[in-house]
């Protein structure tokens, strides 16, 4: 099975999987498998994010895998699969938690990352439940306008402010390799932000990255995370709504997403592990601009999977 | 505490209350009580009825509370006040049941009855419940495109398709003072319909309504109820969705406006005892029109309220 | 200057004009005047009607001017221009009332007839002012949910829910030859239908039209009316929400499209001498569908203006 | 290859095929293959049905395949598959017409029916093509507010007003045996209808239909169609832009969704060869009501496929 | 009464006022109270702003009331309340204009300052007279991509395009103390920048404002300002209409949202004595993303207040 | 015939012509005639193109031709009028770049220049056509996410993706001063930027741009081009999707609207010969946003050709 040649198949036709790769429900041997997560199980205020695979799969036939001046196409370099979408309830959290990580956790037995598309942020628990199976407490670089440390509300034990503190608290992070780029707005008290650096995560509000600059980051996380192996999560809130209005809570003052994008360049020099894009809810999303960005953030993540893999960098 | 004088304030202005009614969250010795149920935990396919109450809020302005060639407004016949909302978790359906079931418990306890802006019909279930405490087993007129005797799936015990099945088996309503108008539409197999005909429901699907017209369905909803208390249960997805397209669940082929309002007007020859407008999705409702035919609903079911009440109908 | 040719323009070309007919600014000796509205001062609710004219003529380049069955083009029986628009300030009701009627009046001193395209419905009154001025007080055909005989209220002696009721007062309307159609919803009190039929129109509420049916109105309106001189004013809030979305005063329970265009066919039998389209608010309008219906009312009018135009009912 | 399991996965998941058939590209030995032909490149308005069968699939999901008191569901008694979409130019009339005659042919020698899901009206000439080489001329019931029997303009030949023109041309449509149903609007001159007229085609307007009611046509259908292979075409501008706000050329005064269902249960009393529902453009389609009218119009036109089936009228 | 408590009830859910405030129509010895201004008859094009208050209370409930690294919360520091609305016609500028003014004197006479939601730019000119009043001349702070020092045209003294004007004009405003930043675009001629300016009024285009950055337009405002009372009047289309589209103007090469809630950042320095935000129109702004900018901006002026409060600057 | 009296017609009123222009569809002697080239027939993705003249003429009101600061108003310095649109066949692309390049040849032999207003980009080749014949082979400034230096494919000779690789190979275009900014993205392999540079184009990728900044990207132009005739030719998805949603190929990490607005400011200095603004697609417009910024650079680039004008740059 092939992706599907654009040279013959309009961005519009077929059925649609992510960037037109080939469907595979049961994937194995492969570099990385796309995997969609379509729940909003978790959101505390606009939902949607249940139809965000779909949409991001719609908008991405619009991206053709390789960049201007990048050389080889990324699936020339790795072998990626659609793997479809987990099956997960939208009525309970539990089962759907477990559900997700049984999922992600018998991918990654038989093939060495996966690319999570939400799907609300809650999920991202489940991904790194599956990847810590694998190669104990990854390092994290995570792009979000919130830090997503927040205890359980209204019994809610893993709505999407809660993952990274579960991370944490379960052991599959390790806080002092993790870094938090682009939080910002308005937190509930006491801060959140002080159980995330109280347990040594390197946190880079907005206004600090204005000032750090792209490079100025890049240099930050390679010196934090060296070679250690990174799960690499993107809340597409971390972009101002201006070029992400498609997602459950957006902040003001965000990322444009030429730095979103431009932040991302540096992960092909670190031994990326495993990704996810979340927290698209076309419900939100006008002209498709928040998929079409998805998409596009998730197309750098497989084309820096491949600049770290020709390097052997994410070998076993 | 007064209504908000339309011939002062534009239809717009203040912070909104369901027809303008005065705010007041914590109602004793009203004749109806507004009460708002902000939830969609038990949504099967488009998420937004959380938004349901706050959007017919917004729109009840438009409405002054009586009808051309009505006689007197119903506020003038009945005492009614704008409860506020249920604080719903979005998180977990069995504290969101026992939430709106201990809340609208409590509300008539001091009040004769309520009018219930949803939210997804799953918490009918909720208003059942504290009706049946008051009054026993009641009638029901539920008018919706699905039946909602479906059993759970995907762990959902409570989900938006199970109201009555519940109602049914926890002895809430009387099966058989109980009519179902509208229904249409493909259902899971086996049909849900078996189960509701099974006790003893009279389904009166669009194509048998289309035959019987509003006059012969009047007759036979008051042949069927009678005076017993009747509570009296609309899905907006009973209409078209050209005419309700905010809505979780739709369904082509379905009434319009017209026949669903004409429909309601015989709640005033019946003792009602309890009201619902669920359903109402403002994500995917443009120009707002769903909130508009929701406000409508619910303004009309309020004056055959105050209709029933001044014939005595409603009394204890 | 000919019509836009539509075997070599497509229909979304060019600068718009209604149905495509020559833009002229300085008409004379024309049999109908297409004259747009825009304005939205006189609105209690949903602005927008300041578009409508736009949005409509946009839409009209989709009509042909002929319809099924009809026999020669309307265009081949009347000569037809669009005249512009009224230069109406958004600021001040008082210099946009008199704008409006100042421009119409001049345009019935070189011309037969106008046909309106609103604009709110205050507008209305200048029309009726200026068609009076030409024939007395004229027999009226206004379709419409709402009576629009209210009294002045928030110091806006000229807002939209008034125009018949200053008409009645001025002598413009002839009450007796005048049929309000689809009046329904809820209504300030004490209700405004009593201005209307305490002067003696005759009020169809939507529900007597149910019963009565097309073919009976048009025998009710023909009875009424007869050969005097008749203004037809189109609120297009007469369609139920479903078909009309996009006007400032909603009214679930109206009429269908198919009934209101029916309606409008006895006009040829009558002997018109101006028309009115009012009410279309772009901007909540979802895929142009009020726009289009009221384009195709005013080709209905034009069209029964041709026909009564050819028995010789129209000439001076 | 199975449907996926609903019991399993939620509607909105999945890589979405319609109704949840399985994928199969190279299709052998069906009842009936649903094909998608994304193309609008022959529309005279409002383009975007290139996106229509994308849509339809994605709101799919939401039906189950068993109506309502009907008996066994579709697929129990049919093997139907989704086989994906035919690869069409948008830039070349002609090489699309022939890719897909040549697509839907080759489908027709190894399975006996298609349900073709456009897509422009244009394409339909291309199924009529491919159904004719199977059947010879064919029967036809077409439902439409437009007979698209018009002549090439603006070097068209192909253009989506005249499928019907050449299928009578081409020999490939029985025009005798051809009923065009909701026929109404403004056209140009000289007026199409005289063509389909004058070859002896069955033109019932939308005012005629009103007449006639559903059992009426259905009568009419059947007297003149009998059991001849019949080739049931429908546009979903046949229903009025409230109900079908998503399409190239919208009409008001058209059928309600409930008509429109209801004059397709007639095919199951019929022969039926194939089936299209055209002119879905999810670009005009408000909360995808287009969208989910037309995948109910496909799967009542499966079930009747079925219900002929039974009664052994579509077997070779 | 209290805020309504974030950690029971959830962001959508009860009556919305700002930042979930209590609501105190008759409002005495507070700090700030945030009054609502519906109106837009002062709109030269896009209407909407009607709507504005009530979409900016929606939205509101996103925001928690102390940022990240901020210390306490605003409300810790100070009491605020959510006034309601200003009553205001939308029929009569010059009844709205005097309604507003005299609502918000009394708010003044009892509380040490506002927050005005808008509503249309005009009624500015009602909160400087206020301010003036208590005051005398202020200083102000006014973002925007428009000077808004035009003359009256169409009869319209108090349209959205004049308030400064007749700011300066009153002697509400010492003009050698206000600084105009974000102006921009093309403008009626003779530029209306020549007015402002003859005054001595400090303009920074837009331009000069790339140049001088956020830190050197701080030094600017405080350098021109000092402790002098100042009134901050911002017009969200000073940020660009890709962050800001739900606006009247729109003006396209704005200032990024960043740098809006940046350059607020010093009023704490300054010695406020009012707020305004003003020209959202909901009726634009798809995803709420201007309201929620707006409600940002509103959050941070209550912080700034704050600020400046424990400094005893806004002490009398 | 005269520009629309801004001081007496509302922004939305009237018959829309490109900022208010007079409509003159036979212009001779103009300095620069605007144009409307209503088609999408080449385009790969999102259509609706065709809609693009019309939104931008109607949203153009809102412009009045003088910046601020900026010395004499447009229209004071040069001869402009609104030619309407060229008629092109939706249906044919041979024909519809025949007919537009000898529309346009047909008014650059009577008019100095014209302002294109698109429509897709392939009617580029068309307008380059025009000028060679008149200039020889021109200098171009292309602003642009793509390159456009495609080959035909799906048998679309002239599809979007081609006007320059056809405007190099039919000797119309220098490529030797031709330079490209904005460029991004993902694009077919081999690498579509390899054919332009091969021939000599200077391409300025979206990152060069960054680097280089606007001052340094200005000098580079200037460098390049000099005095020789140069077109100018905005694709506007050169700037991002936030800032231009309304586009039939968005990419994300683009341009701001004050870069791309500050880019042009340099083209006075040169010696400019035609100009366009392609492929807005108001389908994909929310607030007009896209239209607005098209009306911007239109008006823009109109100024800069007076200033050029006024230095007796691009006279004969």
């Amino acid at each position: 099975m092939e992706r599907v040649d654009t040279t013959i198949s309009p961005r519009y036709a077929q059925i649609p999987t992510f960037m037109r790769l080939p469907h595979d429900p049961n994937p194995s041997g492969r570099d990385v498998v796309v995997i969609g997560a379509p729940y909003d199980g978790g959101t505390s205020y606009r939902p949607g994010a249940r139809f965000g695979p779909r949409a991001i799969r719609n908008e991405s036939g619009l991206i053709h895998g390789v960049g201007i001046d990048r050389g080889p196409g990324t699936f020339e370099l790795i072998d990626c699969v659609d793997g479809g979408d987990i099956d997960l309830t939208p009525f309970n959290m539990h089962i759907a938690m477990e559900t997700a990580h049984r999922h992600l956790r018998d991918l990654l037995q038989d093939n060495a990352a996966f690319l999570m598309l939400g799907g609300d942020h809650s999920l991202t628990l489940a991904a790194l439940r599956a990847v810590a199976e694998q190669h104990g407490p990854v390092a994290v670089v995570h792009l979000d306008a919130h830090s997503d440390t927040n205890p359980a509300f209204y019994g809610g034990e893993f709505h999407h402010g809660t993952p990274f503190r579960h991370g944490i608290d379960e052991g599959l992070i390790d806080p002092a390799r993790t870094v938090q780029i682009g939080i910002r707005g308005h937190n509930p008290r006491p801060d959140s932000l002080d159980y995330a650096r109280g347990k040594g995560v390197r946190v880079v509000t907005t206004d600090e990255f204005v000032e750090t600059g792209v490079a100025g980051t890049h240099a930050l996380i390679q010196e934090l995370i060296g070679d250690r192996p990174v799960y690499v999560s993107v809340d597409v809130d971390v972009a101002d709504p201006a070029f992400a209005p498609g997602t459950g809570t957006p902040a003001p003052g965000g990322l444009s997403s030429r730095e979103v994008l431009a932040l991302l360049r540096c992960v092909g020099e670190l031994r990326p592990v495993g990704f996810d894009v979340m927290e698209v809810s076309p419900l939100y999303d006008h002209a498709g601009i928040t998929s079409v960005l998805a998409t596009e953030i998730g197309a750098e993540l497989l084309y820096q999977y491949a600049r770290a893999h020709i390097k052997g960098r994410n070998d076993a």
